[in-house]
């Protein structure tokens, strides 16, 4: 009702944006949220090409399709991440990868991301949503003993990673939406704050807010939404289920989605337990209007019958504020 | 009443093992679980000098205590572990870190676990608790997508780091038991299966089954006895709150321990959510008769107030089975 | 399925009686439920003036509607309420407000309803819905102590200035419905039986039961209506939410509606907690065959988006029993 | 989405089966599941008669159905049931009544189970469902004490009298499917797991599972199938609730279904609370690619109401495997 | 602290009541609640021998215990149970057995009752705690389905069994109390209303209010002692817990107690789920000043840890109504 | 075993102070918390008489016990109350309700509190605890609707009134604690945080902690204490308890303290839900290391039984923190 809704390509990206579009558009998608990779938003081609650009919205006007945001997970995962290794090279392309020592991918990640806020500025969008990558992450455990200044040593080498990245985003005009998530170096809610003092919360960087992995993890959504809310530039309605039976654990056992046994796992959204109704009330409460992008993933049924369950999901609970109390009717007017 | 109940001394390695010894005895405990850290247990003294293994004996008879398990949990953890590096550096010998080369690191370990073996079988205990460490624990956020063969490496390292391990084991007549854990190669119920696997189930390797740190995961720590009993082969009383108040997330944050912003933390035994009563009616289930090992780590209280009140929680919780239906009673008689 | 449908015009007084008509036959509802504010059902000219009642029946019967009940939950609120102050001046019409002179409010507040039940019985509609007042809600807290006397003689005034009323009603063959309801002199499960008690349990009082009030207040609305069955009179299908995350108090802060710190809310029905389905079960075994009346009030979306999927979820969750044994089929009957 | 729905005729049975057919095809079902009683599937007249099996055949064809399964409950309840009294008088033809002496009636329903089976293989379809009887059901309370041997003689009371039967399934390539249900040989997860054992896990027997009659006896659906996954020959879509208030107990009071007084009771499916969704992935995970077919019995509503509204839910929450990880797609593919 | 704990010898039979006697002294009960079997008080030599009650009465004074009750559980159960089988032949004396002949024992049970009354009448204790047994029972699965006149025949059996018995009680000036229990005509909130109306509710017959077999059934003890109060002639201190992981039922599965895979159990007081603390609350608002009985059944422990580790329960939970409210003392008096 | 356990002698004061004080020396408490009321600290006699403050030191000095606050909970009440009725007479001496003039009573009630300050920086204590009272408590239904500057008036009249006040604790030295209640202008978490709003934060006023108030609204203790710490100027030991079974409901029906339908009530400590382990540990991280003050009110015991009780509860599990970490014990040192 109140807000667009797209469908986050990053999930489709073995088929031709094309063939994309023309599934979201029938299914009554207001808009793509393109990820950089497959074909559906190729930065270097889009620096490279003036054409390029032109291309990708001709195929979304020819279906009626808006973009508000593009996303650059899986390169800016290799910017600060620790260890690099045959993970990074299956999903980052390979002048990214390069020979695969770890500083110069994490270098040469760091100028694709800078590289990613100019396309999106030529692009026309506002938003480039994201991750970082993390060095301490892995210290999850917190055994063997880790000394407070190793936990600092990792946030300060965001910063000092991203710093001048976010200048680049500052100079065009884009701002980078970090998915708070695990591996990544705001994760839950006391490392999203941590993480924002470790910048001085500069304006340029803010979060996709992504209701699925807060959820597991026993986080609310709303409360985060209430924290962080003006920094929330975009959202993801994705889905996770929570399935402790005693035996799965919520760590998961480094079994791979889709196996039973997991203690959580994602799933179509409406099919867990996300409190997407309370979620798009308190979106509402913090002044947030952009789109509802749905992130669709679940290996236990098809895309094509997942994707439009999704939108219509969206569609049946969003919602738009009145700006009149209930109770304004009783007033005698006599 | 049924099992004797121990003292595990890690957490008071700074002290003498005869000041330990002096206070356990004081508050009325059975026996000590000596570390292998601190004077308490020193393996490369106890297979050098003679004499060493007797003095051991000396402060435990003196006091009245028994012993029915060691303790390398340190040491252990530099066997497979990735990366190795400052934290690890701060809690083993110079003699094992050397130069801090991370395979040296890890081959050095493992010589050290078979002579802790060997040190057991001297002194007399059957049992060798501690942990493995793990090349896989890292990859717990399975992003980026890990594949399947990774996680299929991680378990095959630790198989070949550990069966020549074992095979010592073998030799002396001493068992291993992996403490459960977050950074070990087994942390829940599943790893813990896949574990016992990677090295065909051989009875030299079983479990130091200790249910703090399956509760916060939300793993039953019945469940587990119940599949796992008949390699349970010692216990830690060690306790865990769970403090989710849709803030508090169940990673932890990256925050240390006693910190009121983690979503758990370890507590002193009966101050947590461990459900000790049935914990100790399955452990009678499945015959565990060994010790009861309070580990005690709290940041929110002394340690010398903690102590005593654990001993306390088992000595009125456990029990014995009466080996006896309750209605045999009612039978007729004449 | 079973019950007509309708729509409480109480929060759209704002609105001219035709253009709500207008928007509920839209909508699919069966009737309407006539609020004696607004332009909707005033009492007075219906008493004056013989063309007003026929007017309120032209509108109903040019869009197809019905009506089972009127309602004066505004000017009912008046007759006990102490104090009466500017709340009371905000929502009843100047004749009743005067001179503000408390008891002149109330008293006139008095005659007010009784000449709505004889508004009601030329309407042909045989139930009246409203509030009462109460002197005695505002001791809830207990605090100051509260000397029993207090609360009797609250219970006693309500006796003393309702019995006047009912016996006009009894005249005119009409009932009245109070709507249990912070802020009346029943407002849970104990205070509706010793209201019940207070008059003697005349036929002419019973319950227009509203599961939303009972809900937050963790009153169970099956439990309410198996007790007090017979005196439900009328039904609203009103929604609340709990959101209670350790800041937010059950007693609401004294924050407006609307607000997420206020720990429970209304909402459009379906999207809080009421478990519709079960109470829907429950007035069948009662034998309540009147009208769902929806009362919608959520300061959260827009009035012309809830209408419609209030209305919708009746619809779906409404059942008739059958009246027949699942298991007759398996009688054999050769 | 994936599997065929059917609607299982055994609470339709006072309808003639042109009648049934026609109402399920209306409402859009694939299928019908065949009571062995009433006018739907009688067996003497289908080892009989060969135009009895024809005419089933061609009803079904008329109204575009198929058939996967036909369900002896009633008769085969009979089978090892003690005692037999009215209750099974009422549910059986008087062929198999006969005088009412209760090993004659036993014998009587184990010789048709058998030509149930002969039947079946007649009629082509792979599965009867039906129900076992029980000795020992009535021991339930475990008081006055029961000695071991009265359990294990009940569970030999099974094996004795349905292995002559599961014989003759296996000679004409069938299967019986038994519902887990109060009062059969196996009711719950562990009685299940004994039945199996008490018949050597012969291939010929497997379960119709069923999970209302789980759910209420808080066994856990999806345990329940991944347990015992393979052998799951047939399934039902039936749906119970618990309400649960503190009177109402767990046993049901030996009220009849449809008291609200009752602790739990059968509703329409998705008015109640067993997981449908979890339960089709868990289907989904065993392999399971049979009909989901729809047991109806809800005392509180109508069964023309109930009927199709179990189908639309069906159809939202079944789902097909994608048969591939939705992170496929992050590979880079240059 | 306000009532006298007493213990009951049911499950001690096996020792003379010299011994039981002697261990409930020293552990510090108040007093025994004799069963009728073993040597404990024996029916027949009470009525027979002038010196037999004497006997008792000395070793009971010899260790300073009273006694405000004896208990037939056994015999009791014989009345109306059916079918009558080993079980019972295992728990009654041969004279009660005699031929085995079903409605003989029922007879010969009915007298004894009787005969417990006459000789609890001569003991001085004016209550006889027991059990019915029921002939409903076993219809407890509704299915095959049950028509209503077997229920209410169930019903009327046990009033017509039992009030001949009554008037023997009414005629001594005994009460008899059952325990409400599976197995038993009454053995839930409902079951045990309609037990009352069986029997006009005559004041001969009340309850031995027994929590432990309401909370597994999810019955809440505090609600059934606010609804027959005045009818709890006597309580037992027993215990329960539900182990309900997904794979246990409540049912129990016809494993023995003791077992883990059982859904629920019989453990040792302050061990399991009753709330005691509430239900000591309950029994002061309703008057109840009998004794504390304690009934010690957990096989999992042995019973001389646990009488009196169940006793301590009651002594630290039970408690004196303070009969003054604790605000009184804010009043001013000056 | 940290803190001082304090006596409130609020609910004693029916008694002398000198019996007071001998039972509560008697049980083991560090000292008292006095009550402005009864004999045990009258302020008019303190500035009034040179050997009244003396004679309340000898009495606590006689039993060993000290006094860290003094309490004037009824006459603050009424500095704010609206209405001033019935209720107020019956716990304010004579001289402060005079003629009972409403206006009259709140300002002779303002100079009271001014001279209890001043009495308690003569006594030597720095903390004065007590109530305000509140004109906004009674709007708390929000119905009829409540203009927002109806509750911006009562805030404003609370500071209007309490600043005088405050400007006199800080000219002596002494600090006002407010104990978070309802009915007064602080009653849960967000009406706290608007109270020190409407006051500028000011350092004279703070809180005295009670968990008993926040518990049975559902505001969580630890989370006060979290946002207040700093304005948390004493706490008391107070217990509360719900009882929610679907009739009672969390507003208590207007019925006394004591009455099981009540929805919540007090109850002594450890004998409701209130999380006093969780308290401690919070009230350690916040710094507060003033008397944990037990107030006993429970209308179900005696309080001779209770105050011992709630002493022992105290000692067993308040905690010192350890100002170590648990692993430092794990430092290599060689």
């Amino acid at each position: 009702m109140a807000r667009p809704v797209t469908l986050f390509t990053g999930q489709w990206a073995d088929l031709p944006l094309e063939t994309v579009a023309e599934k979201a558009a029938g299914w009554g998608y207001d808009g793509l949220e393109l990820a950089c990779w497959g074909d559906h938003f190729e930065v270097d081609k889009a620096l490279a090409d003036d054409s390029y650009i032109q291309s990708r919205r001709d195929i979304l006007e020819q279906h009626g399709l808006k973009c508000w945001a593009i996303s650059t997970h899986l390169v800016g995962q290799c910017v600060c991440d620790d260890p690099i290794d045959a993970r990074h090279m299956g999903i980052v392309p390979s002048r990214i990868w390069g020979n695969g020592d770890a500083e110069g991918v994490r270098q040469r990640a760091a100028e694709e991301v800078k590289n990613t806020a100019r396309a999106a500025a030529e692009f026309g969008v506002e938003i480039v949503n994201g991750f970082t990558g993390s060095t301490i992450w892995k210290y999850l455990a917190m055994f063997p003993p880790v000394p407070p200044e190793m936990i600092a040593a990792g946030y300060k080498d965001f910063a000092d990673r991203w710093n001048p990245i976010l200048d680049v985003f500052d100079q065009v005009g884009v701002k980078f939406a970090l998915e708070v998530h695990p591996s990544e170096i705001a994760f839950d809610f006391w490392s999203a704050k941590r993480t924002l003092e470790a910048i001085g919360s500069r304006q340029a960087f803010g979060f996709n807010f992504d209701p699925s992995h807060l959820y597991w993890q026993m986080v609310s959504p709303e409360a985060f939404i209430y924290e962080f809310g003006e920094r929330i530039y975009h959202m993801h309605v994705k889905e996770s289920v929570r399935q402790l039976d005693g035996r799965n654990g919520v760590l998961g056992s480094l079994l791979f989605f889709g196996d039973h046994r997991r203690g959580w796992d994602f799933v179509s959204p409406g099919r867990g337990g996300v409190p997407f109704e309370r979620v798009f009330r308190a979106l509402n409460d913090v002044g947030y209007d952009g789109p509802l992008s749905v992130e669709w993933e679940d290996n236990g049924m098809t895309r094509d019958q997942g994707a439009p369950e999704a939108l219509a999901l969206c569609r049946r609970l969003d919602l738009t504020p009145s700006g009149q109390a209930f109770d304004a009717a009783f007033a005698s007017k006599d």
